[in-house]
Parts: structure tokens; C-alpha cells; sequence
């Protein structure tokens, strides 16, 4: 069986860039990571993207970027898949390429929202909510994180200041990243004295809104992956060993548990039974924090905390440097930036660059199993990877 | 290596549902495929769909669908490409049973355009050209389409009249075709006394506006196809011998060729050549005619006719009982309707009932090679199946 590696990956900086389109911020992504693979032209193209059809009045998305990435003729199309979006997106990737139905596949993501007046950003990031029985209602999207947030709190006992601790976290981590949307630390204090966004989540608790776009390339086959790496000079592989999508209901009303993501557990056993590993393998992981409490309920669910414990066990220090495993040193979608449908692949070309020992931010300590965790919706999506370094 | 095969498949009939919702139509279609496959539970959803996040307001269509389909947890989520969608989710879909991420892999689609202002719905179909290139500057996706259809007319004189018998055929297959949007009869002077849309289409050159829902069940190999097509009493199975996606610009003025679609010349050979076929030795097929011009490029570019001559070879009576191949016998997007992301879907359900030889509508002549034409924008999108009873 022809195992699968990544083989290049690229980023743009996450920010609010008026004058680009979304099409050169994709360009810029792709460009890199075909360097970054030493040439290799991908035979496909699969793009993560949430609202392109509402803030960019743009479908066609697959084609319009391959085209313009000079890749025009292959299969391309646009996985939609809310928030989570890049992870699916990575999801269908792996399968083209294991599959066979192509040897050299683009997996990239997209989003650009600034240029748009917050409320239709707001309104179009709403619609991973269900329409007709929830969005109809009013509720926004940061008001159902809200209220999952406060149910946990009453449950777990937790405070604010409990919970802030992770924004304080990634900050720091962010203001090392070159690629950050906010790339600076922050205090307790300032977190805690944050405008109220919906209640109990304030403004610091929450990721901004920005443009971004990433993209990872995947062959199939050892030796040709090996070639490549050579050709760049690096010494190592990484190989995705196991990936996973699971789903649950998109209204959070017929939820069989509100104090879990579902998705989360279910992707993640999926992920690493088909890794062959268990969680207490996994050396660093970068997770879904869009709100601290989605941070928080991804450790949980994906076998790093037990229930009810992470936030305590991240304010005394766990899951820091040194410690197993190491989260978000990118700076989280929190710090480093939340461009919706391209966070999935960001989170995978960080961990890629983590493994190889490239990445140029905050580093991990010489990991050699790394995991991503991308959710869309509140844990409607949860794709789940596995990387090896080998 | 393991075959790929459809072993059930479920279709609502296409209308103006204002009664009912997207998620209704789309569980009728989901279920009747399921009970046509001996209630064979899927592993996962792949939904082809264009407008849900512009017309319905409702990203996460994927999760949604699977959820109310009885399927809740499964892997699942949307590809967009435009009217191609349905034909860019079987390629997913087929590519996941392929791989091995799934077993039992569901594909549909899904569109529900009706309940909208049709300024609404232009302007979402729109979204299938270039934002920035062509929609910013006015141009609907009927005129793009009327552009390619003058063209082609003078390079090859032809008049309205010649072109206009492509609608008059369909219309006539559709009368038998029970799921069809439009099933009845029509005359050459109705279709050329109806009024302009975009000059040269006139009103009955074009597919008209329809909500519908189509699902095809996906397994690997030919024991599993085989128990379940015993147990539904079925003698037969159709196998997907060939599927292929190509793409090109978005935009038509980067195109190299204005008066063919060189996506669905890409995909269809690509396609043939996975099936081990050739075009003469496709039977039965079903094309994607837009708007009547879309249809004749197609049997050019499929290799069924040579250039400028699908409208003479038509007008003469090629394409019908009897010839080889026989072409849209369900009434075709013009008159069994264009539900826009559902469409691919549609085809290869009615060329699997072909195939089987229970199509309750008009009947191909015992068909045993079958293929479909779906695209997405201009010729942005192609994917081609090609399907073979065993």
C-alpha cells in the first residue's frame, strides 16, 4: 500500500489585506508550497472555503484558483464544510491521492472576509449554524460558543479568569509567528477588562477575523517523496499516517451532549486507530480554538485532559514547552489568526514545518508525531490528521 | 483492485417545492436510494450543491443532510463547483470508496431555487462566472451562454431554427419521464415564438429553474454488489468503469477556444481511457444541455459528432431510439430540469435505471454502455462517467 507524504506547504501571513484579492492571496500560498516541494506541479487541486459564494459572490472557487495558480485543466473543486472547511478539504485531498485518481495533489484553503462590513461577516460565519432552527431565531455563532461556554462553566466551576488563561497563552506563542494576525502578547488583565461579545465570551476570548490562504501538497509513494526532500535538503519525511472526518447534528438542540464534541472524540479514535497510535503518543497538536472553550473541549475530546479538567490543567502550565503534548504554538486561531476555511490547512502546513523543524515561530521540541484537530460549526466537522516524521 | 458500483440510487421529481424544505426533498432522495440498495446504511455523505449559502442561507449542508438522513457522525460534507457540482461530488464520492476512507459511500445533490426572487437566483447562477472579470461588469450566465451560442451559429451557419430542435426532442422524452420538471410535448413554433432571455436563447432554448434531490449508493466490490442487487431481485450491476474531472478559466475571455469546452474534451478522454472504452462504444448517454448550445458542444466534444455539425446530425434525426448513442431520453436539463448542484447526480441515476432497464420513463434500447456529461459554469467544470452494466 503506497503511503502518503506531504510534501510542500506555504502560508500567507493572516491579516486584513484590502488591496489584495482573494484569488492573489491564494496564488501567493500555492507559489510556496510548489517551491517548497522543489517544482512539483499537482495534478489536482481541492480547495477549503466557507463564504466565497456570500462575501466574495464567487462559486467556481476550484477552478478560478487552479486556474490562476497555473494549474489550469485539473480536477479542482471547493469542499465546504463551514469552520471546517480546510480539514475536509485535506480529507478529500488524501482520498484523490489514495485512491490513485491522481499522484500529486494541492489541498488548499481560502478565506478572505475583511473587506466586508463585520455584520454580513458575521451574518455569512452564522450560516455554519442551522437556518431554520437556529440562525432564523437570531442567535450568531459566537452566541452559541457562548452559551456551551457558560453551560461548562456552571458544570466545572470555572470562572472567567479560569478560562482566560488560554488567550494570555497564545498570544505569546503568536508573537513569534511571522505569519500571525496578532502577533503580540497581551496580560490577564487585558483579556479579563475586554468588551463583552456574548456573554460570558469577550472580545479577547474570541479569534479575530482575517484573511488567509495555505496549502499543502501530497504525493503518494516513499521514494518519490523522498527524492523531493532530498532535492531541498531536508532529512526528513512526514508522512500522514492516519485522517479523519466525523460530523453531528448542526443544531445544537438535538445534541446528545452539549459538554463534548462528539465529532472530536469520534475523529480523533478514527485518526489514530488508522495511525496505529494513541493519544499519549502524539508529541504536539495544534487545535481548533475559534473560542477559548472550543481550545479547552478539544483536549478534552481528543484524550489529552479529562472532562471538566483542561482549563486547570492548562492555567498550571500543562501543555506548554517541554510538555506532552505541545498545543497551538502557532498562536491558535486566537493569536495567530482564524481565516475559516483555511485554518485546517494552516494547522497541517504548521505541524508539517514543526516535524521538519522549520517552522519559524515558537518551536516544538523535536516532535515526532503531530496531530491537527479542525472543527467546523460548533463541532458539526471535526477532521482529525496524523503526522509522522520518519 | 476492488470495483466501484452503484447499487442504489433515489430522485425526487423535479418542481417549485415551495412547500417544502431542502433538507425534505433531499431525505426522500436519500432514502429511496437507501431502500433501493436492501436499506443499505451509508458510511459517508459527499452533497453536490451551488447555492445553499447564497439562497439558503445554510453553509454546513453536508453534516445538515446526513443528520436528518439518519446518518448522523458519518464523514461528510459539500463540493461546490458550480452547476457541475453533483458530477464534482460523484468524483469525491467515488474517490473516497476508492481509496478506502469509506465503504459505503452516498452521493448526492441538492438544489432548491424556487422560493426566491428569480433576480435572486440569477444573480446566485451567476456566481458561476468570474467575479471580479465578468459578473462585476453586468453580464448574467444566460448571456455568457448566448455569447458561445451566437458565436458558434455564425462560424457554422446555423439559425435559430436549426438550433431550436434540441428543445422540441426533449420535451418530448420528458413527457414519459415522471421526475421531470416539464413533461409535455411542445412545437418548433412555441419554442421559437417564446420570448428572448439573451439573444440568440429564447425562453424554450433554456432549462428552467427546478428544487430537486438525487442520491447514488457507491460500494466496493463485486460480492457486496452482487448480494444487493440479488436481494432487490435485479439480474444486473452497474459498475463505474470510468470518471474523470477536468476544468478550465472561469472566465471566457482567457479561453483558448470559444466553440468547444475543452474541459469536457479532457475529462471525456480521460474518462474512456479509465473505462478501457472509446466513444463509439458508448450506448446511452446523458448530456448537460444548459441551454441548447451546452448540449450540442457536448456531443462534439465527447466525440459523438464532429465539430459544427452536432445540430444538422440532430436536426436529421441522429441521437434518437435506436442510434448509437441515445441521447438524453429523461428529457435533459431542459425539460427534466436543472436543479443546479443535483444535476450530475440525475444523470447518473437515470443512466444507472438505463443501464438496469428500469427507467420508468422513456426507454434507452438495452443499453450495456452508459455515460454522463455534467458542467459547471461555461465548460468551467467537466466530470464524465462512464458506467457499465454487468
Amino acid at each position: 500500500m503506497d503511503k502518503i507524504y506531504i510534501v510542500g506547504v506555504g502560508m500567507t501571513k493572516i491579516g486584513r489585506f484590502y488591496e489584495r484579492s482573494g484569488r492573489e492571496l491564494f496564488v501567493e500560498a500555492l507559489s510556496k508550497a510548489i517551491d517548497d516541494a522543489g517544482g512539483l506541479k499537482p495534478k489536482a487541486l481541492v480547495v477549503g472555503n466557507m463564504t466565497s459564494s456570500v462575501l466574495m459572490e464567487q462559486d467556481s472557487l476550484g477552478a478560478l484558483l487552479a486556474d490562476y495558480g497555473g494549474l489550469r485543466g485539473v480536477p479542482a473543486f471547493k469542499v465546504e464544510a463551514a469552520c471546517g472547511s480546510g480539514g475536509a478539504a485535506f480529507y478529500a485531498g488524501y482520498s484523490l491521492v489514495k485512491s490513485g485518481l491522481a499522484d500529486v495533489v494541492a489541498v488548499g484553503g481560502l478565506e478572505k472576509l475583511t473587506e466586508n462590513l463585520t455584520s454580513a461577516v458575521t451574518k455569512a460565519l452564522a450560516q455554519a449554524a442551522d437556518a431554520e432552527y437556529e440562525l432564523f431565531y437570531g442567535v450568531s455563532f459566537t452566541g452559541l460558543n457562548a452559551m456551551i461556554a457558560r453551560l461548562y462553566m456552571n458544570k466545572f466551576n470555572y470562572t472567567r479568569e479560569d478560562l482566560a488563561y488560554w488567550a494570555l497563552r497564545m498570544h505569546e506563542y503568536a508573537s513569534y509567528n511571522p505569519y500571525a494576525q496578532l502577533p503580540r502578547k497581551t496580560t490577564l488583565e487585558a483579556i479579563l477588562k475586554s468588551p463583552v461579545v456574548a456573554d460570558p465570551l469577550h472580545l479577547f476570548d474570541c479569534s479575530p477575523i482575517g484573511d488567509g490562504a495555505a496549502v499543502a501538497i501530497l504525493v503518494r509513494g516513499e521514494e518519490r517523496a523522498r527524492e523531493i526532500a532530498k532535492a531541498m535538503g531536508r532529512d526528513v519525511l512526514v508522512e500522514v499516517k492516519g485522517v479523519a472526518l466525523a460530523t453531528d447534528s448542526v443544531d445544537l438542540g438535538s445534541r446528545n451532549n452539549l459538554l463534548a464534541l462528539e465529532s472530536t472524540i469520534k475523529a480523533s479514535r478514527e485518526a489514530y486507530k488508522m495511525a496505529g497510535i494513541r493519544a499519549k503518543d502524539i508529541d504536539y497538536v495544534e487545535v481548533h480554538d475559534a473560542f477559548h472553550i472550543t481550545g479547552y473541549l478539544a483536549l478534552e475530546d481528543m484524550g489529552f485532559a479529562p472532562k471538566g479538567e483542561a482549563p486547570k490543567l492548562w492555567k498550571e502550565g500543562r501543555f506548554g514547552k517541554g510538555d506532552k503534548p505541545e498545543v497551538n504554538f502557532s498562536g491558535g486561531l486566537k493569536a495567530r489568526g482564524h481565516p475559516v476555511g483555511a485554518t485546517g490547512v494552516y494547522q497541517i502546513v504548521e505541524a508539517t514545518m514543526q516535524l521538519r523543524g522549520d517552522f519559524p515561530g515558537y518551536k516544538a521540541s523535536d516532535p515526532e508525531i503531530a496531530a491537527t484537530q479542525n472543527i467546523g460549526g460548533v463541532g458539526t466537522y471535526t477532521t482529525v490528521t496524523v503526522l509522522k516524521r520518519t
